[in-house]
C-alpha cells in the first residue's frame, strides 16, 4: 500500500482540484493511501462534500501556503508549517512513500531538496516527465531543474532514466538518446560531446536525438541539461497551442467548414484525447532521496489524479531504491577498472 | 534588379527543383535576375525545357557537386570548381548581389565564411530563419551554426535580427525577444542572464521568450545560441509531425471518421495550407561580407521559391549594408561612452 502525500493547497484550483482528483485516484488506484497536508477544517469539510472514503484518506495539519509567486528562499525560511514543507516532511520521516505538489515549482524543488537531499552519488536532482511519442511514450529529463550540467551530471541522469525505464516501463533493454543539434558524433558542445562519448560504453546508448526525433518514438529516454530541455518542451507545447489554434479558425471560417467541423466531430474529439496534456502530467523530481511529483499548476482533477498515478508508480516499483544500487554498482565497477585499482 | 546565384546542383532534387523553382520566381518577383551555376550542358537542356526567359537567366559553369553527406573541410579543400564554391564566389566578386543553396548545409556554412568573410564587427554569422506564429511571424537567430555563444555574440546576434525586422519586416520598433526557461530576469545560464542585463538598454528589448510563448506572436526577433535554438525548431517541428501524425490517424479510425474527414476537407485544406513549411523556407546566414540562403535540402519547387524571395529581400532591402552601418554606430557610441574617452 503506498502512502502518498498531497499538498491540498498547491496549485491555482487548489484545494477543491486536489481533493477531487485524490477521489478520483482512489477509485481507479487500489493500493493508495492518501494524506492531505493543509489547514484541518478547510480539508475536513471538504472531505465530507466530496465523501471520501475515510479508510483511505487521512488529513495532516499544515496552517501556511506557499504562494505561486514566492521566491524559494522565502519559501524555505518563513514558511515552515507550509503544506509544501510538511508534505516534504512526511516523506522524510517515513509516514509517506511519496509527496505531490501543484504548487509553485522552484519552491519545491527547494523545499525537496533541502529535507530530502539527494540519492548518494546523484549530484543534481533533475526533473523528468514523461512525453508522447507517436508510439508511446520517452521520458526526457532534465527539464529545467540544472541549466548549467557537467558530464557527470548528465551521466547520472542517463543511469536515473535507464533505471526508470526499466522499472517502471517495463524494459529490458530501453533505448537511451542524447539529445543535440545533430546525428553525428562530432556534433554538439564540448559537455554533450563528452557525454556521448563516456556513454558509448552503455548497452542501452542509441546515440544523438534531434528534436525532430524526439516525438517519433526511437527512444526510451532523453537525457539533456535543463536549459535544452526546457526550451524544447517548452517549444512543443507552443507549436502545438499555435497548430490547434490554426486547426480551429480553419474550422470556423464559413458555414462550409463550421458544418465540416459538426462532421469530423467524432475524430476531432479522438485527436483532442489522444494529445490531452492531461495524459502527460506529473514531473518526477528524480534523484532525491524520497519521492516528490511536481503536477502542473494548472491542472484540473483528472490531471492531478495522473500525477498522483506517477508517484504511486515509483514508490511501488522502488525507482529510488534501485537507483541508489545503480549507482553503488556503478561506483563499483569504476573502483576496480581503474588501473591497478584491483 | 537583384542578382540571384542559385546553387543549381544542391537538394536532394536538383537541378530540376532548382530551375523549377526559379522559374516559379521569375514569374512572380519582378525585380530579380537568376545565374544558374552548374555542368553546362545539364542547365543549357532544363533551360529550354523549362522555356526560361533568356533575358532573366544566365548560366556559369561549374564542373563539380558538393555531395549532401561530404565533410565541409574537404568540400572546401577538393571541391573549387564545385556550384557552391562558384556561386559564393560569385557573391564575393560583385557579380551577384545573392546565393541560394539547398546543399549540404555544414559545407554551405564552411565556403561562405572562407569565401565571403564576416562583416566588420560582427564575430561569427549565424542562421536566422522567419518561423510562424498565431499572428504573422518571428525572425529567430541562431539556429545552429554557433553552439558555444559569448554575451558579445548572442548581443551581435539582437543587432542583426533588429535590423531585418527594421529594414524587411518594416517595423519601427520590433519586439526583441531573448530565448529563457523563465521570463524572470534571474533565469537561465550565466551567458543569458548577462545578455539580458545588456540588452535592457536597447528600447527594443522586451525580455525573456519561453518556449511556449515563441509562436504567440509577442516578439518580432528572438535571439538564443544555436544549440537552444536548433532544439527548439526541431523539437517545433517534431511535434508538429505528431500531431498531424494523430490527426491523420484519428481521420482514418473508422468509416465515420473517414467521412467526417470528407466533409471537412475544406478546413483540413485550409489548416495545411497554413501550417505549409514550404512557406518558411530559407534561411539567412547572416553576418556574412554577402547575402547567402539555405534552402531546405528537400525542398520543392515552391518551397525553393520562397528561399530565392529571402534573397531577393534581403539585397533589395540593402541587410548587409545596414547592419555594417548599425555596428559602426554602436561601436562608435560604445567608445565615446568610455569614461574620458570623449
Amino acid at each position: 500500500m503506498a502512502r502518498i502525500a498531497l499538498d491540498a493547497m498547491g496549485g491555482d484550483h487548489a484545494p477543491d482540484m486536489v481533493i477531487e482528483g485524490a477521489a478520483m485516484a482512489a477509485r481507479s488506484i487500489a493500493n493508495a493511501r492518501f494524506l492531505l497536508v493543509g489547514p484541518e477544517t478547510v480539508l475536513k469539510e471538504a472531505c465530507v462534500r466530496y465523501q471520501l472514503d475515510e479508510s483511505r484518506f487521512e488529513i495532516i495539519p499544515a496552517s501556511q501556503v506557499v504562494d505561486m509567486a514566492e521566491k524559494p528562499s522565502v519559501a524555505l525560511r518563513k514558511k515552515k508549517d507550509s503544506s509544501m514543507v510538511i508534505g516534504a516532511r512526511l516523506v522524510k520521516e517515513g509516514r509517506a512513500d511519496a509527496f505531490v505538489s501543484a504548487g509553485n515549482t522552484g519552491a519545491l524543488m527547494a523545499i525537496a531538496r533541502f529535507i530530502l537531499r539527494t540519492l548518494p552519488g546523484i549530484d543534481r536532482p533533475a526533473i523528468a516527465s514523461l512525453m508522447p511519442t507517436c508510439i508511446g511514450s520517452t521520458l526526457m529529463l532534465d527539464l529545467g531543474a540544472n541549466v548549467d550540467c557537467t558530464v557527470e551530471h548528465l551521466l547520472q541522469f542517463a543511469l536515473m532514466g535507464e533505471v526508470y525505464a526499466k522499472a517502471v516501463m517495463g524494459l529490458t533493454g530501453p533505448r537511451i538518446g542524447l539529445l543535440n543539434i545533430g546525428e553525428e558524433e562530432m556534433k554538439g558542445n564540448e559537455v554533450v560531446r563528452q557525454t556521448g562519448e563516456r556513454l558509448r560504453g552503455n548497452p542501452c546508448f542509441a546515440g544523438n536525438v534531434e528534436g525532430t526525433d524526439l516525438f517519433a518514438g526511437r527512444f526510451d529516454v532523453v537525457v539533456c541539461d535543463g536549459f535544452a530541455g526546457n526550451v524544447s518542451l517548452k517549444s512543443a507545447e507552443g507549436v502545438a497551442h499555435m497548430l490547434i489554434h490554426f486547426l480551429k479558425e480553419a474550422f470556423g471560417h464559413s458555414w462550409l467548414t463550421r458544418f465540416g467541423y459538426l462532421m469530423a466531430k467524432p475524430a476531432l474529439n479522438r485527436f483532442k484525447d489522444r494529445v490531452d496534456p492531461r495524459r502527460y502530467n506529473g514531473a518526477m523530481l528524480l534523484g532525491l532521496n524520497g519521492i516528490v511529483v511536481k503536477s502542473h499548476g494548472s491542472a484540473d482533477a483528472l490531471a492531478y489524479r495522473n500525477a498522483i498515478e506517477v508517484a504511486v508508480n515509483l514508490a511501488t516499483k522502488r525507482v529510488n531504491e534501485k537507483i541508489a544500487v545503480e549507482v553503488g554498482r556503478q561506483t563499483a565497477a569504476a573502483l576496480t577498472s581503474v588501473p591497478g585499482g584491483d
